[in-house]
């Protein structure tokens, strides 16, 4: 293998071959079993068959009056027709007995339908007097019953493995009383920061020494991404540190960030090489062409460049959906999209994937003009990205893009936008 | 007061005057202190100025060599400048001394620029050879050197109050050297589900008792909301035991499920009633309509309809957007959107809001037959929801719908429809 350190790459892979390289190699995780109401945002790991029926009981569907639907025929306004109240039906507190000709009981939403009864007269159509109720309406055997099983049958497929759980699905599960539900297995993602000039987040930069802003933002796309981050701390520009960090078996994906490029100090792509495959080092992007790709063991490393822009795009290109893609999640970029014309051109060339960030002005996407990948704030500044994929020179003045909108859900600042 | 117990409902209140009022009494929860790693997601209450320049040093944005740009001038491949490496600057690890004229220090990414050099030469044009390095290429003054404060100015307003801190918020206010953050304080949300038929979460179903699933949808739905969901357990149906909860002061926000209708057991209105105000009960819209909300000593109390459907329609047409509004974050509903025709007739009411779960088919919305409120499956099989405002009848078969996507991410299973 030939070194790269401070003499630059040969070549540089297409952002689209290392992506399907990615898709490819990336195998599901195993399966856990998790607690019932930690299921939210997993995925399910198993196809959930219900082994009840929802209700196991017909219930009513009103509160009201229960009562043998065929004796209401031809009850009107004018002539009502009488039931004796024998008892109260609540839900799961039956009533016991059996209804006989002419007998009613006051029920009420979910209860069970009591023997003798197989409709409700709703309470809006009743009148009670004396022990008795007047029924105004003929009410049809069934109306407003809830059969066994209306909602859920025994034996029904109720959700497929792969599935990502929303708030009703747990609800449903639940209801079909299962306590607990296999799902894959969260990624675990070690952060591997090096940097002897880094202080730990939560620091006052001082000096030649600056705040370790890339670990932040990439505990928050995991997090984001459904992986779990390994407990974290700055490690020095050792070799050996940094090599028995990229050995360990636990984590699934290690992000290292830092000392990746070509800089005599850029360890991690021969240690990577070394102690696995460096599968892919510099590609034709801007910003993050410093980024590696690389596996030990089925781990898989990414080398995300120092750079904070660079950084986070690397992610978002790379490590993102990789996460996503081994917890069972799509590896599609999980940003909401807005597409709107340009302020003014962008350019860029062809064979190269560029990640803009661009403002939202008055309607329009404004390319923002710090080129810098060493930038945070201009990530802080914009809307979102837009991507120029390989085979364009940019977009033209006018031009509609598309922009990966940063804000996960509507903003009180972007609401217009939005409409 | 009229009882409404067992009679039903006089008039019913519009769900845009609901809104109107809800969004009137809203007021934006106060602040509290947060650790800076918490505050992903949070709504920051405070503008952020930053007090420091990051960098706080001139600093080199490339691998390369320090040098004096003007000493670069004229060189070229066949006749490269000579420089000599007195030295190496290490981003953390500043190169200490100044260079004289054709002096030169290696200079990694990120390293302090050394005092009497204003430029680097990136790698890719030098050679080092024999304690000396090649330039190939002239260098202008502060080519490849970010400046002081090229990221972040002492005294920029990084970020503004109201601002839903995103990864890079995050890692930004890191790098300004900010340990904590004063956020918006997220909403605490009692969970108030009563009902003598209900097990709880995690039990099997069994005789005339179901499994509570209200509570389950309520958790999952609120924490998308930005509320924390207090201790909870089911209450029986005893008005002294519903009466002590509603009147803790402990929570924000109260979402009472189950009792809140008319039926002789549904305590809930008369209670609030008593204690605070029921401003609305008996909603025009299906399902959901014996909603009640009301407010307890500026607490929100929303009698959210024990049908799970109701449930979550009630939930997201009123206590989601106050919760959310509460902790600072937008009304609007979080919901990814997408415009399709309709499969078939969809038919209404004028002066009723309909909720009603479609599912995709074909690239096309079908609104789903099982008419039941008391179906949680339904919200299971649907894709999402679409919502009929209260001045239409409907819409016809093949007229262009906006669902709200339950799904808050592409899935594996829904990639093609929104491509």
């Amino acid at each position: 293998m030939r070194d790269v350190r401070m003499r630059g790459f040969a070549e540089r892979a297409d952002v689209e071959d290392v992506l399907a390289f990615l898709a490819r190699e990336t195998r599901l995780l195993a399966t856990e079993t998790v607690p019932l109401l930690e299921g939210f945002g997993r995925v399910l790991a198993e196809d959930v068959t219900s082994a009840v029926d929802v209700p196991g009981f017909a219930r009513s569907a009103m509160d009201g009056y229960a009562i043998e639907g065929a004796a209401s025929f031809g009850a009107s306004s004018y002539e009502p027709i009488r039931f004796a109240i024998v008892g109260t039906a609540l839900p799961g507190r039956p009533f016991s007995g059996r209804l006989e000709a002419g007998q009613t009981v006051r029920i009420m939403t979910g209860a069970p339908i009591p023997d003798g009864a197989d409709a409700v007269a709703k309470a809006e159509i009743c009148e009670e007097r004396d022990g008795r109720v007047l029924v105004s309406e003929s009410v049809a055997p069934k109306k407003n019953v809830g059969v066994i099983g209306e909602d859920i049958r025994l034996g029904d497929r109720v959700l497929a493995a792969g599935r990502r759980l929303r708030p009703q699905d747990v609800g449903l599960l639940a209801s079909i009383g299962r306590a607990e539900v296999a799902c894959v297995r969260q990624p675990r993602v070690r952060l591997l920061v090096t940097g002897d000039e880094l202080l730990p987040a939560g620091s006052r930069p001082s000096g030649a020494r600056i705040v370790d802003s890339n670990s932040v933002v990439l505990r928050g796309l995991v997090a984001r991404d459904g992986g779990r981050v390994l407990p974290f701390e700055i490690v020095p520009d050792v070799p050996e540190r940094i090599r028995a960090l990229m050995a360990d078996p636990e984590p699934d994906v290690v992000l290292v960030s830092g000392g990746t490029s070509v800089g005599q100090e850029d360890h991690a792509p021969r240690l990577l090489a070394e102690l696995g495959s460096l599968d892919y080092h510099g590609l034709s992007m801007r910003p993050s062409s410093p980024t590696g790709i690389g596996r030990i063991d089925g781990r898989f490393v990414f080398l995300l460049p120092g750079n904070p822009v660079s950084c986070l795009a690397a992610y978002e290109f790379f490590a993102g959906p990789t996460i996503r893609a081994l917890g069972g999640r799509s590896r599609a970029w999980t940003h909401r999209r807005l597409r709107v014309p340009l302020a003014r051109k962008l350019a860029s060339e062809v064979g190269r994937t560029d990640y803009v960030r661009v403002a939202l002005e008055a309607g329009r996407a404004v390319p923002l003009a710090t080129a810098g990948a060493s930038i945070l704030s201009s990530t802080v500044r914009a809307a979102g990205a837009v991507i120029v994929p390989r085979e364009r020179e940019g977009y033209a003045e006018g031009e509609l893009v598309e922009i990966l909108l940063y804000d996960d859900e509507p903003g009180n600042a972007d609401e217009v936008a939005e409409s």
